[in-house]
C-alpha cells in the first residue's frame, strides 16, 4: 500500500498544518475558513518550534483546562490571559489605527461593568474621598481642532487603595468613581475625584500563576479610563496613565502609550480653586480627547 | 516626551511580539521561558495575519471560555479541540520518531480511562456480541527481528455500534472489548474479539460546534487501539485501522498512518478454526508490533 491511498490524510511533522489546514478547506464562511487556516498554520509552527514533550502538552490542556473553569459572571481568567499575553492590545491596536492626532485608543478593561451614572460638570466622583484630591479637566475636539459641544465622556477609575467599586461592595459606594458627562459649549468637562492607585490585576487563578512561574509582576500603573463620545465622531476608549506612577515601563497588561501619560500639577489659583469648589492650591490633571470624524478613510 | 521614557514598553502593531516576549525575559526556569517566549511570538504572527475585529476576537474567547468549562471529570474538551486542530497528532509524531522498520505511533485517545484485565491469549474480548466476529493475533518483535516473549499486548476498542464499554454502562458489560495479553514463547499473541465500527467524537460540546461550522464531520474511522510493551524497549501506543472503513482518509482527529492499515481477510482453515474456537471461515486481522530497543539513540 502506498501512501498515495490516504490522501488527503498523510500527515507527517513536515506536512501536518497543510494536512489540518485542507481540512478547513469547505468551511462554507470564508473568513471563519482564513481564522481557522491561519491558526492552524501558526500553532502548527509554535508546537514545532518548541517540540513540547507528551507532559508539557498535558501541562498546557491542564492550564487551559483552569483558565475556562476560572471563568464566571465577574470573572473572565480568557480575558485576563489575552491582556498579559500582549494579545488585548494588539487587537486593539489593529482596530484602532488612528491618525491626525487623534487619541489614541488602549483596552476597555474588566471593570465597566455598571453604567457610569450621568453627572454634572464639576462633580465630585470620589464619594469615599480615599486618595489624594484632584481636578480632572479637558476638551473634546474633532481632529481638525473644533471643539465638540455635547459630547459625552465616560469616566471611571480605581480609587487611592488601587481598587474598583465593584471589588469592594461593601466598603464603597455604589457608583463610586464612575460619572457620565456633557462637555460644555465650549466642548470642555471637568470634575473633581482622586489620583488613582497602581493596582494588580487578579493572580489568585492560573494567570496569576503564570506570572509568578514567569518572574513577572501583576501591576498596572495608575490610569483613569475615559471614553470619548461625539456625534459624527468615532468613540474612543482610552485611559489617562498618571506620570511617575510605579509600573509605567512594565503595565502587566502592556496598556500604556506615551500620548496617555500625564502629570499631576499643583496649581496655586485662588480664583480657579473657587471655581473648582476646592481648596487652593489643587491638584488637576489635564487630559484633551481628539476624535476623528467617523466619515475619515481609514 | 519621546518614545523612550516609556522603556521596554513601546508597544504598536509593528514591536508587539518583541515587547511582550521581552516580559518573559526574567522567567526563572529556561525551558518556560522559551516555551512563553515562543508562544508570544507565534501567537501575535496569528494575530496579524488575521487581524480580528474586536467582536471576533470576543467570540474567540467565549469559545475557549466553553471549551473549558466543558471538561469534566469524564470529558477532556481541550484535549478534543487538540485532537480536531491535529495538535495531538503533531505532539505524538515529535515524541516518536521511529526508525528501522518500528511500528509507528498514533493518539492514546480519551477512552483508555479503566484498565485493561489480564486475559488468556485466545481469550474472546466482546462479551456483549455485538459486531462481525474476527480473531486478532500477531507477534511483538525487536527490531532486529528478535520474537519477544513475555511482552503485554493492551487491546481496547469500541464494539460494532460504534461505541466504548465506558460510553454505555448501562448497556455493555464492564470491561468489554479490553483485554491485556502477555505473548508466548514466539512473541505471538491471539484473541477474539469483533470488528469495530468507525464512530463520532462527541459533537454536543463546542468542539462539536466548530465542526458543524467548518463543514468537517467528527468522524474516526474503524480502529482498534494497541499498547505494546517489552523489557528493554520503547513501549508503542498505536491503533490498527480497519482497511475499507469509512472516513479513513479524513480521521476527525488526523490519526491514520498508512502503515496501520490491515485488511479483515477471510480464512477458509478447519484446523486453524478450530484451534481458535471459531467457526470456518473465520475473519481474522493480523498486527505485529516492531518496538525498538530503549538503548537505540534517537
Amino acid at each position: 500500500m502506498t501512501s498515495s491511498t490516504v490522501t488527503p490524510g498523510a500527515f507527517s511533522e513536515e506536512t501536518s498544518a497543510d494536512v489540518v489546514g485542507a481540512s478547513f478547506a469547505g468551511t462554507p464562511d470564508p473568513r471563519l475558513r482564513q481564522i481557522m487556516t491561519s491558526l492552524v498554520h501558526h500553532l502548527h509552527a509554535f508546537v514545532r518550534d518548541v517540540e513540547p514533550t507528551e507532559a508539557e502538552w498535558a501541562a498546557a490542556i491542564d492550564f487551559l483546562t483552569r483558565v475556562g473553569q476560572t471563568c464566571d459572571d465577574t470573572r473572565q481568567e480568557f480575558v485576563l490571559l489575552s491582556d498579559v499575553l500582549g494579545v488585548s492590545m494588539l487587537v486593539d491596536a489593529i482596530n484602532h489605527r488612528v491618525s491626525g492626532g487623534a487619541t489614541e485608543s488602549t483596552v476597555l478593561g474588566p471593570f465597566h461593568m455598571v453604567e457610569s451614572p450621568p453627572r454634572e460638570l464639576g462633580a465630585d466622583i470620589s464619594l469615599d474621598r480615599n486618595g489624594p484630591p484632584c481636578v480632572l479637566a479637558g476638551q473634546v475636539r474633532s481632529t481638525d481642532g473644533t471643539p465638540l459641544a455635547g459630547a459625552q465622556v465616560d469616566v471611571w477609575q480605581a480609587n487611592g487603595a488601587g481598587f474598583y467599586d465593584v471589588q469592594q461592595p461593601d466598603v464603597q459606594p455604589e457608583r463610586n468613581l464612575r460619572g457620565l458627562f456633557t462637555t460644555d459649549a465650549d466642548g470642555r468637562f471637568w470634575l473633581r475625584t482622586v489620583v488613582p492607585r497602581y493596582y494588580p490585576i487578579p493572580t489568585d487563578g492560573p494567570v496569576g500563576a503564570l506570572l509568578t512561574a514567569t518572574g513577572r509582576h501583576p501591576y498596572r500603573p495608575a490610569h483613569i479610563h475615559l471614553i470619548g463620545a461625539a456625534e459624527g465622531h468615532r468613540p474612543v476608549v482610552t485611559h489617562l496613565f498618571v506620570e511617575g506612577s510605579p509600573y509605567l515601563d512594565s503595565d502587566a497588561v502592556f496598556g500604556v502609550k506615551e500620548s496617555l501619560i500625564r502629570p499631576v500639577t499643583v496649581v496655586d489659583d485662588p480664583e480657579r480653586a473657587a471655581c473648582h469648589g476646592v481648596d487652593n492650591p489643587f491638584r488637576l490633571i489635564e487630559f484633551d480627547l481628539v476624535l476623528e470624524p467617523a466619515s475619515d478613510p481609514r
